[in-house]
């Protein structure tokens, strides 16, 4: 076949792709094609425009690195990581809901019940304890939980190693017999994501903040359980209503409390803390 | 607006985009949310595959440098390029038809009429001629030439600078004032697409060869007339019907005519040889 114009080119290029190695991949491709040429015949770009688009793409491409991932990035602000997050994710029952994954994780080292995660960043002493529980009603015992937030300035650790001479504000814990587990470390802060890259410049050109309200990331797991990949977020915070990735649920806002002295996690306080508790619940039906 | 489920996030993420700089900007982002949660809503990907979709954009996006564009290659893959030409540039009257751009291009040298482009290449001696003129009548003398095309092993010099040591099979030629123009080359071929990054991949994956029909490349202006891109393809090749890229159209196809010896060009021939010729018609009513 050749000689394709506006209408005909979309089943042509669709046509091509019979032969795919599965049907997933043929399905997958065929409706990127079909989804992609409607978006183009729908804005009609300029060759400029269509040279722009590709120019960003590749800056987008450029500016990862193995502590940058511009793509997630660019995927968390146009919705499309709480849309994948939804699909795979439904609300069932009181299992504590998802968010997105974010940029920032790295498998964290392990640290023991009560250890202070927070010793290179800077901030206010924070008190973060939890328990886990299957929907079943069992506690979760040895459930794996990994965390990581910013420090006070909003970054994280992977974002200024320079200073933090390491990874920091991040650590795994074993869950014990009753699925609980408590650390210490530094309060983190609402923070805009990277604005220094083409993510940043579409959200300058949509006229959008780039915040994201102050949160703690979660990932939970445990055997016989779907993995729970979630946040914490702080109550009051200025930017719950307009998170820059869409992330923020009701049942994920929690206070994060202000204390001052006294004893607390092991520790005799003089001076300002807040503490944080959460009870998570996996999904013991379909793992 | 908080707790977005599978259908409302849509609306709140293009809501976010109210303010954006322009309205042009605004149409461009809801249209891109919108297709592109529909594609997501439709192929419902796991986790696992939207990761590897990032990784995919990712590696596309480092495959680029200043002598490749991968993600050219993966519209014109994907039948995009050759869309967004269809829009841009109806078929009007007997205007030369155009085609995608490709990756190859750049600016190249000027030479004079009968010189040897292909001096740095391996091939069959081929003798370029063409005549550019208007579609009102009168000869664009004057119009500036740009050609490019591969080798005999299907290789353009910037894939292989190490080889040519600089440009070749390339050249700018300003047409005389009759609008005509001659040159020599070598005779390219047809060739596959680099296979060696992720439209690679992606090719294997749906099932496809990666092959390009013998074409020249040209790219013509001349004061008061739209710019034309276009190819010339080679009557009678294996690929005209199944082009990875899409860019056939049968009025570009002409006979690369085998001769032996004989006068031509400024030369006196002893051995085989290959002669195209062609006329170009350049839009003077939308410049």
């Amino acid at each position: 076949m050749r000689e394709f114009d506006e209408s005909s080119i979309t089943d042509a290029v669709v046509a091509r792709m019979a032969g795919s190695r599965d049907d997933r991949t043929r399905d997958i491709s065929e409706a990127l094609v079909r989804h992609l040429h409607a978006f183009v015949r729908d804005i009609r770009p300029t060759p400029a425009e269509w040279e722009a688009a590709i120019g960003f793409l590749t800056a987008t491409g450029q500016k990862c690195d193995d502590k940058r991932q511009e793509f997630i990035l660019l995927s968390d602000t146009l919705g499309v990581s709480t849309l994948v997050d939804a699909i795979n994710n439904p609300v069932s029952g009181d299992v504590t809901e998802t968010t997105v994954f974010g940029p920032f994780y790295v498998p964290p080292p392990e640290f023991g019940h009560g250890d202070d995660i927070g010793t290179a960043i800077e901030g206010l002493p924070m008190l973060v304890s939890g328990h886990v529980r299957k929907a079943g009603g069992a506690a979760a015992a040895c459930a794996v939980v990994d965390v990581w937030h910013s420090d006070e300035a909003g970054f994280y650790d992977v974002q200024q190693m320079d200073k933090t001479g390491g990874l920091a504000g991040r650590g795994r814990f074993i869950a014990d017999a009753d699925g609980a587990f408590h650390f210490w470390t530094r309060r983190p802060a609402a923070y805009p994501i990277p604005t220094d890259g083409p993510v940043g410049d579409m959200l300058a050109a949509q006229g959008r903040h780039p915040w994201r309200p102050e949160h703690i990331h979660f990932k939970i797991t445990a055997r016989g359980c779907r993995p729970l990949v979630t946040h914490v977020f702080a109550q009051g915070d200025d930017y719950l209503d307009s998170d820059v990735v869409f992330g923020v649920k009701e049942s994920l806002i929690r206070p994060y409390v202000a204390h001052s002295g006294g004893e607390a996690g092991g520790r005799t306080m003089t001076g300002p803390w807040v503490s944080l508790d959460h009870a998570f619940v996996l999904d013991d039906k379909q793992a």
